[in-house]
């Protein structure tokens, strides 16, 4: 049998989880299909997924690979994996890909989305998938604010407190504000690459943004500053998404 | 103090409970609110409902009652509850009605949703909240057959086998079959009243008309029948929502 290299787009919820990347304590989505792949192919398999997501932070599309001695073809790979896996975790998509595909190296760009539930109450059915912000926001601010984000800029001041990435330039593509319905406000970022923390954190500072607490243009300032300190406080993962992932 | 009569209108994620009605094995929304309430006003409250809800069913307005001798306003107590309540209830209103107002037996009708995804591949974020059918429905035959509920009917085909009700026949003022989006197919139905397992054993009919296995007419023989052997599977809970009580 010649060596196969599978493509998977996935969608998890990671409201159970620990995040992406397999860890020795607590459940992982990466420990949750290699186990489930180990139990198709009988080997062991190391799955490499298009980056992590934190603890409580969900997918649509997240990417990753795997290679693989194997005469199972990618659409038995999907139905297998679906019998297999818990419900909060669907294999969207399996495909044969060229040997040297790699679901973190090759990324070109990924697509955040960050969903808000701005209404005086909270909600309990999907409250999975949103933060309940009860003050109303000024959209139109939270717009301008996003849009001082597009470019190649250096995030440090939205990277995680206490990360130890030296280089913190990024490429913003798209950061869009928008409205879904009456209650529901949504921000979508596209990047090359995202910092720790980083949507969650430009997240926050949107909203402090839309709660007037801060002029759209600080973030222009904070950005220049280079300091985690001035940025607004982290988004909480529930209301995080990671929506597709561009190759 | 006078006795006061609160009336509330409450939402909740039903996944995590034995459904809404008290008892002794296994959390409840009735036993939750009660027990906040009872933190409240330090007495024991006994609340209304306008109805049972199924284990693992959904509400985003069912309604409930209770009588209270309290200088607390109705704002207060939903402010209050919502701070004490879990994360899957939520206090949508709370106001001071007449002596006389009973959540149960001024019902006047009521309104169900059936959320169905229809399509290839099963959703893992909002799973909780729908049935995934695979097989494409034909949404042509399961209006039409959701046509023939609609009228004062004898609904012992749909009701759950062995229940000892003596009485029947109920009043369905609307049956509709929509869609919402390319693969999610909704049912509504408004009734005067509806039996045990009524709207899920209704849905699993309409399933049955939309795969081609039973055509749209059927429906009829199967209320004619009164047989419970006749009409389809219950359809699960999750995907059900009890949506508006009306007095």
């Amino acid at each position: 049998m010649a060596t196969k290299n599978f493509k998977l787009v996935i969608e998890y919820d990671g409201s159970a989880y620990c995040g992406w990347q397999r860890q020795p304590n607590g459940p992982t989505i990466q420990a949750r299909i290699e186990e489930a792949l180990e139990r198709m192919t009988r080997s062991d398999i190391k799955l490499i997924g298009s980056g992590r997501t934190d603890a409580g932070v969900h997918a649509l599309g997240q990417c990753a690979n795997f290679t693989c001695d194997t005469a199972i073809d990618a659409q038995a790979f999907r139905n297998g994996l679906n019998s297999l896996l818990p419900g909060d975790i669907v294999i969207r998509s399996c495909e044969e890909v060229h040997a040297g595909f790699h679901a973190r190296f090759d990324v070109q760009s990924k697509t955040y989305r960050y969903r808000i539930l701005n209404s005086p109450l909270p909600a309990a059915i999907g409250r999975q998938y949103q933060w309940w912000i009860r003050t109303p926001l000024d959209v139109a601010a939270m717009c301008e604010a996003a849009g001082y984000l597009i470019g190649e800029k250096d995030f440090k001041a939205f990277e995680a407190a206490g990360s130890p990435r030296a280089h913190t330039i990024r490429h913003v593509m798209r950061a869009e504000i928008r409205t879904e319905d009456e209650s529901h406000i949504i921000f979508e970022i596209q990047a090359q690459g995202f910092l720790r923390y980083m949507v969650r954190n430009i997240t926050g500072t949107l909203v402090q943004v839309g709660k007037g607490q801060m002029a759209p243009r600080e973030v222009l300032v904070i950005l220049n500053a280079r300091d985690r300190a001035q940025a607004g406080m982290t988004a909480p993962a529930r209301g995080l998404c990671l929506i597709e992932v561009f190759y």
